[in-house]
């Protein structure tokens, strides 16, 4: 039944030689991430989406509030056990109690699985997991039956002096699955004495996509020059433009001046390395999220001149957040393909430990996409075609490249574990933006092609 | 093909509610290892030899320099792997070179299999391993061909004041597989800056088996106080004597002392607990492993009058070690069977974590037997009848006990975490033991019932 992941030819070329130097260099890249965790506290979670060209393979987006837990097979439940074991013993060793606050849609069954297996990750570390809600809807104790059978119980936040808890629970910690993106709520501000994971400054409320970027740009450079590869061939270009309305037309200048200079810094590197693929870009909100507010752009033109529907889609995100602020980034085309359907991985990681991940796949997209979009589906790869239960941490390094999935999926683990650390690098940078959210500019400079309009 | 293993009725009938017990207390369960581990440094590994009587589930040995790592099945490896990499943390964060050194015999094609699989899990998280070799026979670099072909290099240990390593190879870590029964080589002595895991003084030169149960009864009682439950479920009674000479037949009295006191303190219990077994013993060298110099017996008078056979047996371990000290254990019967033979699982752990596990069956051995004999073989059981390939961390609490190996399982890692955390107290307690090795008593008296002989 499960899928094979498979490369289009003439790419798998390419990708089988990145493949071959992640594996002769794994002894060095562990060591290597290793000394960069003892400088760097990896956030509690996260997941990465990577695009896999063959020619380079990169992350092209990063989520600190990773939903689809529900996605992983149940192979790879005991590593994700035994990560979230060391992640909890961090942030509080002697907890007992721990508050869950997920996404405010009550409705939504798959998100509800997704809560529901995450919540069992976190019991199974011995843990009392309770739901808190940050929904106008959960007044009371509310009891949410799931398609399985199992239920959830979600229930209404209780704020006491400076501590966040539900009804006869006082947790020691507060983990979001909540990105936040409604804005900071006032009952989770200035906590005392309580860890919240991953802090309010990773919300959307406060990050930005261009900030995580600029931090992998460092991320990428040192992993680079250790393994004596360029490190484009792991990293989009990118850049961004700050006041951007959609509805109104206005800083369309900037957004077709970067495009432009991102296509031109394209181009060029795939003269250098012989790449015939027509370069595009991704220009996508720089606070956004569920693949919403989205486009695929192959010329400066194609950013002037919107027409009402493509203003529309691209002026709001989730929870009706309005887009001012824009990344470019290079678009990475993918050359996998899955159960019929162009394909991109998803890597989960707990801490600094790669858990598991699936293939996001969709059978009416193209390969230069966006496919978190409505009809993807999601393929959590069988154990024996894939690790992704759990092996991205074990290559069989003197099989060839390619020829078994556990050395694609080492390359993997590894890309998304920069990513992981790059994200880290970011939270630092930006703690303390909490007070000064909504800041229009990031907290460092991206290195733009161009000028911020 | 894979066996599922059994309970031998009516036994079937308390382990289900010992196994209830466990998880229905499973976040305490949880939360209490984590605090233990606050103030104990586990041992870098360890296996535990378990019985399982139904009424009662107990280690009857714990090995600190485990080898059968090649029993475990592959789907264990990820979580070894990530293991392994919390263990290398805490000894040296910027480790790149350990020194594996083996046991002596070269020739035994079973145990290479297991330093191969275990330097792939060392390789794994990023160091660069080599074996150094203790054997005499090892006097140049020996490539070994293994029967799947893999092969390893054996290479001589070479020390450089106050260093060990191989040519052109300084480690920041050894880590020993050979468990010294023959005594310390001078070779690995006052080792300056590198870590040495296990400690000297965890080999069966300085190492005690009834030093461990001494342990172990602390850390039973404070577990039984915790769970509520009388700690002799999970712990069998022991006793010791000192100065036994079976070639010599001296020192018959204490072992029929001990062995009588053993005896009455069990019919007491099985008594109390309405259990009809008929009790019996296990006698067994107190620094002895391999399963060498084990007697079961029933009755005071077994223990004298031995014929020279018997004698022989019991006088000499691994390595010639001669046996002179003695522990005499409650023995626990085993009712599981699996693949035809009567079987006693082995969990296997890295650090705090449990990491995999197979049984030991034997088609020849009684329920009151040492299974670790000759005739012996292994089950890894397959994923989908038991999580032995990594789930122990991972019951299904809302599924009836026994209804899915996995809860049995999880019970098993309980108690093999509670022999690991027992033998992180051995360890404290018998630190600085080596320059007093070969000391006649244990560090610590045990609960001897009887004064030893």
């Amino acid at each position: 039944m499960a899928a094979v992941p498979q490369f289009r030819p003439p790419h798998d070329g390419p990708v089988l030689e990145f493949e071959r130097r992640m594996l002769d260099a794994m002894p060095a890249i562990e060591r290597w991430f290793r000394m960069q965790w003892q400088d760097h506290v990896p956030p509690f979670y996260g997941s990465v989406d990577l695009r896999n060209a063959g020619f380079k393979l990169a992350p092209v987006d990063m989520n600190l509030f990773p939903g689809g837990w529900n996605n992983l097979s149940e192979e790879m439940l005991p590593c994700a056990v035994q990560a979230a074991q060391i992640a909890i013993d961090k942030l509080c060793p002697d907890a007992r109690n721990l508050l869950l606050i997920p996404e405010r849609h009550t409705r939504n069954q798959y998100y509800l699985s997704n809560v529901a297996r995450l919540a069992r990750i976190l019991r199974a570390t011995g843990l009392e997991v309770r739901l808190g809600s940050l929904s106008d809807e959960v007044t009371a104790p509310t009891p949410i039956t799931l398609a399985d059978g199992e239920s959830l119980l979600l229930e209404p936040l209780v704020r006491r002096h400076g501590r966040v808890g539900v009804d006869g629970f006082d947790p020691c910690a507060i983990l979001l699955n909540n990105d936040l993106s409604a804005g900071i709520p006032a009952i989770l501000r200035d906590i005392e004495d309580q860890v919240v994971v991953p802090p309010l400054h990773a919300g959307w409320a406060v990050r930005r996509k261009s900030n995580h970027f600029y931090a992998y740009d460092g991320v990428a450079a040192d992993f680079g020059a250790m393994l004596g590869i360029d490190p484009w061939f792991v990293n989009p270009f990118f850049s961004r433009c700050g006041q951007v309305n959609f509805q109104e037309k206005s800083g369309e200048e900037c957004l077709r001046a970067n495009v432009d200079a991102v296509l031109t810094e394209m181009r060029a590197k795939y003269r250098e390395y012989g790449i015939a693929d027509e370069p595009f870009v991704i220009v996508k909100a720089d606070a956004g999220t569920y693949g919403m507010g989205i486009m695929t752009v192959k010329s400066p033109d194609d950013v002037t001149g919107l027409n009402r529907k493509q203003r529309n889609k691209m002026a709001v995100v989730k929870d009706g957040l309005q887009v001012h602020e824009v990344i470019i980034q290079e678009g990475v085309p993918t050359y996998e393909w899955v159960d019929g359907g162009v394909a991109e991985p998803v890597v989960y990681m707990i801490d600094r430990y790669v858990v598991g991940g699936f293939y996001r796949a969709h059978r009416e997209r193209g390969i230069n996409e966006n496919l978190n979009a409505p009809g993807m589906h999601f393929v959590p790869l069988a154990r024996e075609n894939t690790p992704f239960s759990g092996s991205c941490n074990l290559p069989d390094c003197k099989a060839a490249p390619g020829s078994s999935s556990s050395n694609r999926f080492y390359a993997y683990g590894v890309v998304a574990r920069l990513a992981q650390l790059a994200a880290a690098v970011e939270l630092e940078r930006t703690a303390g933006a909490v007070a000064a959210e909504r800041f229009s500019e990031p907290v460092s400079a991206p290195a733009a092609l161009v000028a911020a309009g």
